[in-house]
Order: C-alpha cells, then structure tokens, then sequence
C-alpha cells in the first residue's frame, strides 16, 4: 500500500490527521519499531517516548509523529514520508488494521462438530473442527468459534464473537456483541464456594451466571467464575489480559484494563475506567472505585476511593508508597542509628 | 418449592432447624443475596455479616436466620417466612442443591471419542465428544468426562467422579472416588525439574505419578505436576481454586483450601486443614503445619508451626504483620525523625 | 537392569564416574528418594544435601555419591553398591531416563485429525486424535502432537517437538527443534495491546509472531504473546514452568529458567541465564542482565545489571533485602523508640 493511501485512509479516523509529506510516496507493507524499521515500514513516535537521534537513525520509509516542530524538522531532513498526527499511536493502530486486513475462517460448520438439540445459530457462523456446543445455546450472526471450544448448555453468545481455540464456556453464561474470548480461557466456572462442616468443605451450590457485556476481551487461560446466586459482570469494553482470575460474583465496572495474572476475589466491586497492572490482588467483596490505577503485585484489602493511584500491599497511595519503599532499603541504618541513639539517651 | 417442603428436608439436612414461620408458605424458585431477592427468593444472614437495617428492607419471600433475637423480630414483624438455624449458610447451601436439582449428561460414550486399548469403563459413564483416553486407563462408575478431556494412559479415575471441558490428566495419575476436576487443569504433567550442566538445562525424567485423594476438586487451568520419583499427594477432601500451581512432589494433608492463583514450589509439605488466600506462595520443601492460615500474597520461605495465622513476605504472624504494615506507611516520617535524633545527638 | 548395566552406562554418560562398589550387583527396576528407595531402587545423595545418617538408614540398593570419603565410608560398611560421581544429580537424571525409556505414541495420524490445505508433515510425526492443523503449517520430522492440540495457519514447527494435549499454537509462531509445549499452554496468541481513545480501548493489531529456539520448554497453560510488531523470542535452551505470562515482545535469552507463575511485561528483555523464581514479576521494557537470579515474588521495576542476586519488590540486593527483612519486622519496636527518644529530646 502506498503512503498516500494510506493517509487518506488515516484522514477518515479518529487519530487527528494534522499535516503530511508523501515523500517518494513509498510502498508500506507493514508497521515496525522504529529501530527496526526498513524503507518498506511504518513506524510511530509518542511525545516523550524516543530521543529524536533515534528517529534520525531510523531507517523507515514513513513516520507518524505528534505535533513535535523538532521531530518533524528531522523527518523533513531526513527524506522520510511523514504524517503529523494528534495521537500518533491510534494511527498506528488504524494503519496496521489497514496493513493486516484481519483474517477469519470461511463460514460454516466443520462436519466434527457437536451441534445439541434446540441450539440456535446465527448467520455466517464459523464453527471450526471438534467444537461442541450444548444443549439450547445460541451463537449470534458473524461469530467464530475456533477448533475445540466447547459451549456447555444455555450460554448465549451474542454477534460479531471470536472464541479461540479449546476456551469454554459454562451453563447460562452471557456473552455479549463482538467479544474477544482467547484461547483456553474459562467463562462461568463454578466459583470457589465451601461451607465449613464437621465433615469437611460441602460445596455451596453454583447457581448464578456469568455475563460478559459488549466488547469484552478475556485473555488466554483467564477464568471467570459464577457465583452462588446472582451475576459475575464484566463491563463493556473491559479488556482482561491472560491467566486472570474473576471470582464468583465481581462485577466490573465499563472500560477497565487488567493485566496479566491479576486475581479479583468473590464479591469485589470494580468502577468504570479501574486499571489493574499485572500480579494485583483484590481481596473479597472490596469495592475499587472508578478510574482507580493500581501498579503491579499491589493488594487491595480495603475499598479505595475513586482515582487514587495506589501501589503496594497492602496498598496505599502511589506516591505514599514510592517514599516508604525508598525507606525500606535504609531499615539496617534506621536500626543501626535507633540502637546508637538509645545507647547515647541512656547514658 | 413450597417453603414447607425445603422446611421439611432442612429438618433432614445438617444445618440445625431450630424454628420456623411458613406465613403465607411462599413458592420459592431459587436463592438470592438479601439485597436482590425478590418474592420468591429464599436468602440468608450470618451472625454479624449484616445489619438488621438490610433485613427490613429486603423482598425476599424467606429468609434463614441464625439464632438471634433481633433479626428473628424483624422478620417476624416483616411478615416474611423464616427458620431460625444453627448453621445458616450450609442450610442455604442445602437448599440451593434441592431448588437447583444437579444437571447430569446423558450416560454413554459419544462416538466422536477416542477410546484406547485396554481401557475399562464403569457402568452410567458419561464419555462426552471428542474425549480420548490412553491405553489402559479405568474410569469408575458414575464418571463424567466432559467434551475436549484428555487421559493419556495408564490413568486410574475413580467413581462420581467429574472432568471438565478440555481438562487432561497425564500417564500413571491417580483419581479417588468423587473428584471434581475443572475445565482445562492439567493433573500429572511432568514437574520442573532439570540439571544444570555445561551444555545448559538438562532434564530430570519425572518418572513419578500425581494422586488425588477422594473429594478433591482442582480449579480451572490448574496445573498439578509429578515428581522425578515418588508421588505428588493431594489429600482427601482438599480444595483446590484456579489458576493455582502445585509443584512436583508436594503433598498436601486433608481439608486443605487453596485460592485461586497459589503457587506451592516442589517438595513442600502441607498439613490438614491448611488454608491459603489468593496468590500466596510456598518455597520448595517448606513444611507448613496443619490448620495454618496464610493471608492473600504471603510468601512462605521457612517451615510454619501448626495453627499459626501468617501474613507478610517473607512470611510472620498475622498480627505483627498487621502492626508492621501499619509503620510502614510512617517509614518517612521514621527517617525524618531519626535524621533530627542524630543531628541533635550529634550536636 | 543390574546396577553393573547402569555403571556401563554412566559410564559414557557426563556425569563423571569416578569409583564404583557393585556389591551383589543389584536389579534397579527404577530411582527413589533416598528416605523411600527400597532394594531394587537407584537413590543419590549430593554434598550437602543429607545427613550421613539418612544414608545409613536408607534401604536403597544402590546409591550415586559425590566425591565424599565419610559417605563412601558409610556405603562401603552398609553393603550397598555405589558409585561416586563428579555429578551425582546428573547420574541420577541419566539413570532414571536408562530405567523409564520414553514412551512415545505410534507415528502416524490419526483419521480424526483435521489437517489444512498446503500443510507440509514431516515423516514419523505423530499427529493425535483431535488435531488440527491450519493452512499453510508445517511439522517437522519426529514431532508428536497429542490430542486435542490447535496449530492456526502459518506455523512453522520443527523438528523432534512434543506439544502435549490441548496446547495452542496461534497464526505465524516459528518453533524450532526440540522443544516442549505442555498441556494447555497457549504461544503466539494477541498481546494485551490497545490504545486509549474517548471512544474506549482501541485494540492495537498483534500482527508479529513467537519464536520459540530450539530446546525450549513452555509449561502447561503458560502463555506466550506475540507483539503488534517485530516478535517475542524464547532463546534457545530457555525453560518456563506452567502459568507463566510472557508479554507481548520480550526477548529472553539463552538457558533461562522460570519457575511458575512468573510474569514478563511486554517489552522486556532478559538477558543469558537468567533464573526467575516462582511469582515473580518483571515491569515493561526493563531490561534483566545476563545470570540474573531473582527470588520468588521478586518485583522488577527498573533494569538490573548482570550477575546481581535480587529479591523484594521494587527488587533489591538479596543480601540487603535479607537485612531489611529482618528489620521490618521490627518496625512496631522501632516506632516505640523514635516516639521515646523524640519525647526525651523535647524535654
């Protein structure tokens, strides 16, 4: 694709389109680092993130760039096709969906297929080779359901859908519009419930559902558990990156991001916009308030108020936490000083 | 259901019937929390995990109540049916089962199964699609293996027992009566163990096998790996959430719980009725004593007597930690003080 | 096997065979640990590992010793037959490989496995029940694909693999020979990649690809992102236990070890040798220098230099976060003196 195309495609999105220069109007086939970058690549840069000698040393055939006069003079220097975009990264984003055109399995249903009674499946499904889908289900029009996945009885799945392969999805569970569900990851689980007895855990009975609202994503070998009664909800838009735990009964809030090996334990409420960085815990029945940014292996034992930063276990203010952490290699001189200190006061 | 009829098999069951008001005898369709049930929802209170204000506000067609004056008035006054019960929360348990009646798969083996020599198949088993399972493994009476589960060979699975969705058990594991294994665990997969050499990492075969005991359960994508020699054990009745590791030749005793995302390192030893919170993790060959409780995120490094309630990484008493923690937060504060202390003792 | 085989054997093997005792020259049907070994089993013992006083008790056959005269005194007075060996754990890895051949499952496919247009089998791969393989694949000669296993398009695997049940290879992952992917685990698939708009999270295109070298080792339902651009490498002879998340374009090097449940955040770069163990976490785009050993729960949030041995979160010197450790437990006493030395020094 040339340049050229390419920004009059960019022109009709959402990242800004400021200012440009064709250059020799190079063919692009595809986005790259700008360190490693050949005349055949799109690159980007963000305010802040690269010096502008790397941009110098670069040699792709095009650049996206903020609105940056120092930036752009090297990209004119240079020769490089450039385009000056308010939010060069979306452009990114637009460009490489243009340059990837996203591939999807042909329509249809693969005869290995193990279709139940009453199932409901929408148009141009693609239901790949050894999929099962249970009893009463439902798949909306343009969904995929890639080799293996097994549905289990009543789930609805709404449209535009995408289940990689060997994910599964338990009774009653809701999927809304245009969910992404990655491989091996687990929806509607039965939740993590036990009565004490004298005679050991009895099992309280699972009886709730999951739903999962529209644009949702749950990363690779991620589990979302159902609760005794009630819902798990997933908010829209909320995407949840790999091997995450949603205990039985969260209810997230619309928007939130939560990266990898995050665990969230029964009951905990999240607000809109939460994002959780990898390796955090939040304790049972929490409620995390809207916006709230939680850095990694940060434990949420107690509700935090809406837009605090929060760092640490048990957590406490981001920058609260940096100072203390900072203090924390100086305990063998506090001590060293606190005992010397005493010895002197007790003279 | 009747309110009287779930009055009557409560009186059966083991949760301590010691009153009741049919009133208007409700028809109960299924449990909810208190603060979402409707008419026909059953509910329950604990002694202190609500206020009496929530019980007055309340929908719910029934309620079970432990025995307490207050709350009982309040229902009484509600006009809402009741029972007063030793055990609320396992009565609730007990009633979920009878209103949710467990939905089994037809028994049988789907001919889409791959069923290797010499297995044997116990009567009523329910063999799902595109199951397979390796030359001479025994599945009990009563079994199910969901669609997608694969048993390599040598497996011995035991009566009532249940594996779900694309879970796979691997060569020679062991499965007691009445186990629970969820969608995509792994049971018996070769345990990490190499020997460092000049030419890099070189295997320790793991020649070992994984038992599982009668009544355990084991969370979606949990991994439970052999040892090079001898056995990994998981004791009787142990439950075991997602996401969670057990290393090659760790044993656990009976009655463990285990949240979701634990990682216990190779060789540890765990007692009975061993509790640990989400995320926690056990260093290779730890010994940790029976009815231990470590709190979400505790790192455990050194071997734990039994009874004890730790926190904390690397791990101390619960109650230290807490005071600990509390200081923490005050480290700048600290070095303030001690930079005055010295400046002062200095002068 | 007689011990007098097994002492042939070792022979040839790397361990170095320095001295042996057959004694009666005893049938080793397999290893066990020295506190279990019974008379037909093979044990070992390393320098330091085990009192002198285990080993008199240990009804072990045989048993592989490190050049230590008191323990070769103690076998020669038990009647056992030994050998001493540069390398004992070795011995015992190569031992147990001699008395537990590899079982591998017959070549050939099976009739239910769904093979793409264009996709190249190498000759004796073994390719399970339940397999696909997407368009364009390749398998190299020797690789053993178990049931259940999903290989999308363009996947190049090499030679001598085995993917184990359920394990997910996504679009455009190169795999090179010799490598193991256990049960469940996922590699290539999207990295958690998306961009903040008004509109909510716009998903970043994933369109790199996964290299995984040769003799690497991805533990079960472990997960291996690939990057918008450029690729996320495993480097050769790396192993990674199961739960593990590698991030979106982290590059790790050569003979790495990582224990389960550790986290790389995209971007990473982690350098020769470097041991990570259990539950650690490394931050984006940090870089990790070679033969880095990092302790379990370890946070890495800025880059490290080679050879450091670190511990903590954020991640320290072991040695000061020993010391610090031990301080923080002392903090309550701490705050008790400042409060005391404060009050006397305002008197």
């Amino acid at each position: 694709m040339r340049f050229s195309q390419l920004i009059t495609a960019l022109n009709q999105g959402e990242s800004g389109l400021q200012a440009h220069n064709l250059s020799n109007d190079p063919e692009i086939i595809n986005g790259a680092s700008l360190d490693k970058a050949k005349p055949h690549h799109l690159t980007f840069l963000e305010k802040g993130n690269a010096l502008a000698s790397d941009l110098k040393k670069s040699n792709a055939g095009a650049v996206l760039l903020p609105p940056d006069e120092i930036l752009c003079d090297i990209a004119k220097q240079s020769g490089q096709a450039w385009a000056l975009l308010k939010n060069p990264r979306l452009a990114f984003a637009e460009a490489l969906e243009l340059l990837n055109p996203r591939k999807v399995p042909e329509p249809g249903i693969h005869p290995s297929a193990t279709i139940g009674d009453d199932v409901e499946l929408g148009e141009i499904v693609s239901i790949g080779p050894n999929v099962c889908i249970g009893k009463g289900s439902k798949v909306g029009n343009g969904s995929i359901l890639h080799p293996g996945v097994v549905i289990y009885e009543k789930v609805l799945i709404g449209e535009g859908c995408e289940l990689h392969a060997n994910s599964v999805v338990h009774p009653g569970s809701i999927i809304g519009n245009c969910c992404i569900v990655h491989s091996n990851a687990v929806i509607g689980s039965e939740g993590f419930g036990f009565v004490p007895t004298e005679l050991g855990w009895r099992k309280m009975p699972q009886t709730g559902s999951v739903i999962l609202e529209n644009d949702v994503e749950i990363g690779c070998s991620s589990t979302v558990d159902r609760p005794a009664v009630g819902e798990t909800t997933i908010g829209a838009g909320t995407k949840i990156d790999n091997l995450v735990q949603i205990g039985h009964g969260v209810v997230t809030g619309k928007g939130c991001a939560m990266a990898a090996q995050v665990g969230i334990a029964g009951g905990a409420k999240i607000g809109d916009g939460v994002i959780l960085a990898g390796q955090v815990g939040v304790a049972n029945r929490v409620k995390v308030g809207d916006r709230v940014i939680a850095s990694s292996k940060c434990g949420i034992h107690t509700d935090i108020e809406p837009g605090q930063v929060i760092s640490g276990f048990p957590a406490i203010p981001n920058k609260l936490w940096l100072r203390c952490s900072a203090n924390f290699k100086k305990l063998p001189d506090f001590a060293k000083s606190i005992r010397e200190l005493n010895r002197d006061s007790s003279n």
